[in-house]
């Protein structure tokens, strides 16, 4: 269900563009409905809907028990001794990574006995959540009076690197300033961050997605989504103190549950202006060029096993991608949803006009969006497909990475581009210095086809096409950039980086000749869209979001950041296709769907499930759904009970959930997760893992050593 | 998902006002769409689609293997000694008619281990199609020049009671003339009928109905939805020569199968102005009639077991309707599908236009239907409120036909009343001289509570509510006649009809002088209904059906008449919320079910079935799904395949094929039917029924006696 796995590569477009669209206001929640910082958790709603009041104690050890995953997914610790437990399609970036031709290990899973058979991931970071801090007033005060919308755009970012760069160097820690509320309130995170992590057991893939794309994004589900990594610090399994107790029970219908993890982007508080660029650019262009790249992806997996190998992971994020936006725009291009925004709009905007004393400080704010919204789609062709971010090939992207990275380093902190701040650095070596391996023929077949699509799009005198193409076919182009690249090579990206400008104009390799020549032209095209766009949209976000604490105070939730946030909610069936389904599903129902199915892909069992039947307990439960209010980058994240005991892990969202990305429905909005009950289960009877389930319920801590 | 079990019930609304307005033309059936006679099988499609062509032998085969139940449904002949199958919910009534307040046979299932501890059902009638015979000709022969609708309605009536007449003295079968492609042709259909019919087996209704109303109308499922009758004439069971065979294993994904059965009614060929009648005001108020009726049941039901188990039935049937109803409702008011009725009309219409000599003979037929129903409309709130019929009480309608019954019997046939005409009596004598038990207080309930209705709707001065309450509250009213009656002891229905009108006319039972009080009302109602609309319609409804004939030829299918039909199609999943829906369930997924749901009701499973989990084997497929077109009545159908054997029982359609009233979709249409080798592994496993399984089989035909 996340798009988290798609994060870095979707980012140029998506942050750039959709996300920059999505800075407004804040509604009051109703129901179950909610991704909440925790430092505002829902004590009214929870007190009001359950009797429940979490202590500090509480939502402390809930915080520090949770995990990011900065690949795009959330975790939780679930062991004293460093065991951290996710989906395994969060996972699956780094099993893909650790496999060889020879050893598959996302499609075959891992069991590690040992901790000296434990994988290192090549570079997956792990972060914790350990303070937060408000600096609104610290970031406000940059701006000063009289500044356009462009010089404070600048002011505001060199504030932000100058309080992150600050809170690094006192802390050690990994910090960020997020805006939430849209402006409203900007935010210090400071992260405890983990690299040396270990695999210690995956299932077969076709356990973990059971059901392939057919089932993903549904409910029933039969999946055991699962991925346990240990984590080390000095090459010793962390100690932790913040773990969740495991609930070997899982939960009852009707039990209230929390989640705890990081939800990637919601556009629920967009202006309609903005959700009308969404509705009629951004998602049919995205989803065209996914069904593109789709048809590359499953052109080159043909060509063998090795290539279907090299191809999986991204042909999954792009198809789940795919599945989920077209969900989304679906949401979107419904009479009902959209009028329903229409009218939440109309309401909040009278109420501001209402009072003079608001309408003069916020009353434009509105229409500003809008006449930024006009000039962003008078030019949202050119700006969606001057890009090579749509292509999803990987090199090409760290190819850009190192031209700006030389270039930005040598500039004060506060001017740099996003994503070269100083505090940023040591994260974003660690991404471009990893060992894991790299596909350049995977990758040449993919910028081609994003650059053939941009070719057809923009004609070829379009600049752009002219400094990426310089003359020759999409094709060829690809090709000789692709061929003769050394890049794949990470000694070679970190020569590159430590031999700073001179090494790179210097460079002949020619995906970084490729990169110096479009690079221009993208800073440009950057440059206008902060001008034009994203600095009116970021000075009337602040406004609207000023507006909403006006009118309807501090009682609602900001939209996903991708930052830690608290849901809640019932374990809950739900009304589905004129019956009723239920709020778990047991270990029968997969072998009803693969017998229904005659075992063919896939709904296929793996071999393990079909030789090991007797083995298990077939009512066990296996998944399980809740109200609880989540969305993409929720994946992985840990489904806590009232003691804050573990009772199960969020991997995806019912079909009905999609459109909660615009609005949230407890009427059939329900999130998917893998029940306790069943992981330990099959751990003990199908993997022949009896010690990790013992660890895992707590039974013999002391014996992993 | 049949309409059929409450057919009798609600004949007089839904055949008087319904059904009379769907008197229309006939569309080119296009993929597995159709429900065919045998005497017009699909043979063009058959043979492009599937390569296959039934012969002769065949399809007499599978007609005359092929059985009407009389109270709503079908079945089929599945063994040489008289052995019927039909579903549980088609034998309910039946059930409930043998039930006491003892023992629930509804409820806790039947098996007889022996013939002699078979039960007799009290008055089932099934019939067996033994040959039809187009009459068109002569029927319309009976229509003279210069006629104008009424006389032409009462002398196509007078000659079809003469034919009906004339076949059964000539041949001693059932004899019934039955208009198809809407009057563009007549037929005369004769039955073997047969009346001594036995029960056999029936499980629990918490198997054969499993998930209740919600699970009602969907899938997957997980029914075993059977019962099994034996069939005795002259106190011997039946020695048939037309039977189905057996085929153990069930159909596989992707076969093409047959389903002969005898659907009740569509809507395909109305009119659009007809449509416009059935959804802006048959459908909100039968809709609205049924909840309220089913409130009375729930709180009858409340208040003990007895009387929970006397309503069971009916309140079944009315959710069913309920359920049925709304889905068709829904598809009314999808614009998709009226604007493609709307496209259709526009279309056959301007074919006609077009050509001089089409347009002068049949040109005005649908301004005709028009003018019909504006005044149907116009008298619509009065002709559906003074009824008693929409109570859905038995004995106040048994009353009424006594009334009726002595009156229309001296007049000449084809003067008569339908319903009362010579070749009818037999049928209607079984029915009205069931030793079947009768429920007067329950009665008393749904007669108030729909007199209570009409007099909100009607107001106190109306004639009908005067003669029918007779100054009384609707409450006292109703305990008054329904307190005082004997009509529930069939010996006095009978000392009735024999005594003729002087008896009826002398009678001071109070539920027989209320009948009275009504029915010139009601007589004066149905005349006007003639007059003004079903004389019209059906003069018009001929002139569309053979303009469809001129048009189109005679490559379609007719409208569902509850007579015998082909239907075809593949076995096959189609696309369900976000994801696939399997072709088959399994057993597997009966327990994932009831453990999903706590095993709480209606999802609870039945003793036997978690006692006997072990015996079973779980993978063997339970239900499935295929593409064959049918609708209520066909419950109860054999599922055929090539072979013209036995592979399934159909017992519902999903909630996708609710619509199918009014148009068919091959992409999410699906018959829903019992599996054949869940039926015979049950009854081994869990029944101990083994020599019935044998039986069913052919393994032990002749041990049997």
């Amino acid at each position: 269900m996340r798009t988290g796995a798609l994060r870095s590569k979707m980012a140029v477009v998506a942050i750039a563009i959709v996300m920059a669209a999505s800075i407004i206001g804040v509604p009051r929640a109703a129901a179950d409905e909610g991704m909440w910082t925790f430092d505002n958790p829902p004590l009214k709603q929870l007190k009001e809907r359950y009797g429940f009041t979490p202590t500090k104690e509480w939502l402390d050890h809930i915080r520090l028990s949770s995990v990011r995953f900065n690949d795009g997914g959330s975790g939780s610790w679930i062991g004293a001794e460093g065991l951290v437990l996710t989906n395994h399609h969060v996972a699956r970036g780094q099993l893909q990574k650790i496999s060889t031709p020879q050893k598959d290990y996302a499609k075959d899973g891992f069991y590690a006995r040992t901790q000296a058979e434990e994988l290192k991931s090549p570079d997956l970071e792990l972060n914790v959540l350990m303070s937060t801090e408000e600096v609104t007033s610290r970031v406000e005060s940059a701006v000063k009076p009289g500044m356009d919308e462009k010089k404070a755009l600048d002011a505001r970012k060199s504030e932000i690197a100058k309080i992150e760069k600050e809170s690094l160097d006192a802390t050690g820690l990994r910090s960020e300033v997020i805006p939430l509320y849209n402006g409203g309130e900007y935010w210090l995170y400071r992260y405890k961050k983990y690299t040396d992590v270990r695999l210690v057991f995956a299932p077969e893939q076709q356990i973990a997605f059971y059901g392939g794309d057919p089932d993903n994004f549904t409910y029933p589900r039969y999946d055991l989504d699962i991925a346990i990594f240990r984590v080390y610090e000095n090459g010793k399994p962390v100690h932790n103190d913040h773990y969740l107790r495991w609930n070997p029970k899982g939960p009852a219908d009707g039990d209230l549950v929390f989640v705890s993890g990081n939800p990637g982007s919601t556009d629920r508080l967009d202006t309609v202006a903005q959700l009308e660029t969404l509705r009629d650019y951004a998602y049919p262009m995205t989803l065209k060029a996914e069904k593109r790249r789709l048809e590359v992806l499953n052109r080159y997996s043909s060509l063998g096993a090795e290539q279907a190998r090299e191809a999986a992971n991204l042909k999954f994020g792009i198809e789940n991608a795919f599945k989920a936006q077209t969900g989304e725009n679906e949401g979107l291009n419904s009479k009902a949803i959209f009028t329903k925004k229409e009218k939440e709009e109309q309401e909040f905007r009278a109420r501001i006009d209402k009072d003079p004393k608001l309408k003069a400080e916020y009353g434009d704010a509105w229409s500003q969006i809008s006449a930024a919204e006009k000039k962003l789609v008078a030019n949202y062709k050119t700006l969606r497909f001057r890009s090579i971010s749509r292509s999803f090939a990987s090199l090409p992207g760290e190819a850009l990475t190192i031209v700006r990275y030389v270039a930005e380093v040598k500039k004060p902190d506060g001017e740099r581009l996003d994503g070269f701040h100083d505090a940023e650095l040591e994260s974003l070596q660690f991404e471009l210095f990893s060992p894991a391996p790299k596909y350049p023929a995977l990758d040449e077949k993919l910028l081609a086809d994003s650059l053939q699509e941009s070719l057809e799009q923009l004609g070829p005198n379009d600049p752009f096409i002219k400094a990426a193409l310089n003359g020759k076919s999409p094709a060829d182009a690809a090709a000789e950039i692709m061929k003769g690249t050394k890049l794949g090579d990470a000694a070679f990206r970190k020569s590159l980086i430590e031999g700073g400008e001179q090494a790179v104009a210097a460079s002949t390799d020619p995906l970084v000749v490729f990169a110096r020549r479009i690079d221009p032209l993208l800073r440009e095209q950057r440059k206008w869209l902060e001008d034009n766009v994203i600095s009116i949209e970021t000075s009337a976000g602040e406004k609207i979001g000023k507006a909403r604490f006006a009118v309807y105070g501090k009682s609602a939730y900001p939209d996903a950041t991708f930052t830690l946030r608290l849901s809640y909610g019932t374990v809950k069936g739900y009304p589905m296709n004129g019956t009723i389904a239920p709020s778990r599903t047991t270990i029968y129902g997969l072998y009803d769907r693969a017998q229904s199915f005659d075992n063919k892909a896939p709904f296929d069992l793996p071999e393990r499930y079909e030789k090991g039947k007797d083995r298990l307990t077939l009512s066990t439960p296996l998944d399980f759904v809740s109200t609880a209010d989540i969305i993409g980058g929720n994946s992985g994240s840990p489904v806590i009970d009232r003691n804050g005991d573990f009772v199960g892990i969020i991997f995806d969202g019912n079909i009905e959930s999609l459109v909660g990305r615009f609005v949230y429905d407890e009427g059939a909005n329900r999130a998917v997760a893998v029940d306790s009950a069943v992981i330990t289960h099959a751990l003990r009877a199908l993997y022949d893992a009896g010690p990790l389930a013992d660890e895992i319920e707590g039974k013999m801590a002391s014996a992993v050593k």
